[in-house]
């Protein structure tokens, strides 16, 4: 193990480096060697969510995040039935590189998978969407403290009032993820994510809750709440659980995801996704 | 006037016009034309604040600005007895070439002067430091709307409980300006602030004012109180006063400041400032 981590740290400036570490990932959970989560895997790489969706219903879909780039960062689209993203990866295949999906049949979740070999269709599009891990790397590094991670918890998340754009099918309001903050500590985190725009970018609000209608903090919408200190504000992001909601309600007949926190680990560095 | 106007919209993107434009502005206050406040001239081009020194007292000066770049962002520093800047601009004399000045002996503001041609001593040297003009106009061209502008004042500013880094005779609380947001506008300033280090940079401070020992937002230090709406913020500065009230209580035997408002016109274009 000591071995592992002494090379993460020595590869961590090295391009070639991590990106050669990023295929390791993704071939050891092509083997079946890794169906666990992602988190900490391949550090300094682009981590991506996933959604599948049959190509009649793929350019609604790509019209939507485009309309909504906060919560639906498109870094990269399949074509028809091609399972493979050259932009983002050497040899990427959307049907065996993350560790595990969920799959949708008519906006309701029915399966969990590990692969989609069985699954695939010959119309699958497939959209790689920047998530949080890449800006909350990038808080880090700027050393502003993220208490779910202090107190190791996932992060909470909320249903808000805010109407995303709709596109076609693709409708409903924006989910939001929230950190506490002191207020200088806010100011830095803000600064930093508005250089993350391909991972959220900056927040979409701080303060009080109800201006984004969450009636009560302490009640997220997913996971459960973190402790919010006096002096602290609130700050919240669009969350990449936006598009899955999204889509649920869109019912389109097959539609497959990621699990959340199993990722597609990317060749691409976070610090290439900064302005 | 007509004619004036519609050369400075037809030379906005032009950089080798809006030089000539500063230069010109420079030559006209040079020549005894214009001894009015600067807010408005050469519009896209940086202004500064001035600060002059006797070289005794110029070194701590300059680890002072160095150790608070917030407040005091050092845009340029002359040699002892030369009045011209030429990273800043061609031909610039610090003697002539801002509209008004004013004169501190022993720490106490004795005169205000249209030009140092018979103050001048062979030790002084003069310190250019970045404004808040700068990134007021970068929010405005970012569509964010600035209260006091809008209600036709000067934003106010207040001493705060913050202490800025001490470098020889100089140390003393920072001065803060404020201007009150929503939060989704907090955030966009915040976010296009953190790209104007030259220019005081992200704020230090928003929410609570009592924080950072403002015991009443209704009574700034300085000009009058901005109308803060439901709902909004206030968002905190670091600002370009307190190099002055700093110098004011280090008493060097003589100082010499521009007259708020009363600016040098740089041949920096503001975007050149931007990250």
């Amino acid at each position: 193990m000591i071995v592992v981590r002494e090379t993460s740290v020595s590869t961590r400036f090295d391009p070639a480096a991590l990106r050669a570490e990023a295929r390791a990932v993704r071939a050891r959970i092509r083997s079946g060697a890794w169906d666990r989560d992602t988190t900490g895997l391949a550090p300094g790489m682009v981590q991506a969510n996933l959604m599948i969706l049959p190509a009649a219903w793929a350019e609604d879909f790509r019209r939507f995040c485009e309309l909504n780039p906060k919560p639906c960062p498109l870094l990269g689209m399949t074509g028809p039935g091609d399972p493979s993203l050259p932009g983002l990866g050497e040899g990427i295949d959307l049907r065996t590189d993350l560790p595990r999906y969920y799959v949708f049949r008519d906006g309701k979740r029915t399966d969990e998978v590990t692969d989609l070999l069985d699954l695939w269709q010959d119309d699958f599009v497939g959209f790689a969407l920047g998530c949080s891990f890449s800006f909350e790397t990038a808080l880090i590094e700027a050393g502003v403290p993220l208490r779910h991670q202090e107190v190791g918890m996932t992060v909470p998340m909320y249903r808000t009032s805010i109407e995303t754009a709709p596109a076609g099918p693709f409708r409903g309001p924006m989910v939001v993820s929230m950190r506490p903050f002191a207020p200088a500590d806010a100011i830095r985190a803000i600064a930093v994510t508005s250089r993350c725009n391909k991972a959220h970018g900056a927040p979409v609000h701080f303060g009080d809750p109800a201006a984004i209608g969450i009636a009560d903090i302490e009640k997220p919408s997913w996971e459960r709440p973190v402790p919010i200190r006096p002096g602290e504000v609130p700050v919240f992001w669009a969350c990449g659980v936006t598009p899955q909601v999204v889509v649920e309600a869109a019912r389109p007949p097959i539609a497959i995801s990621h699990k959340p926190g199993h990722m597609l680990v990317t060749d691409l560095l976070n610090s290439e996704l900064a302005e």
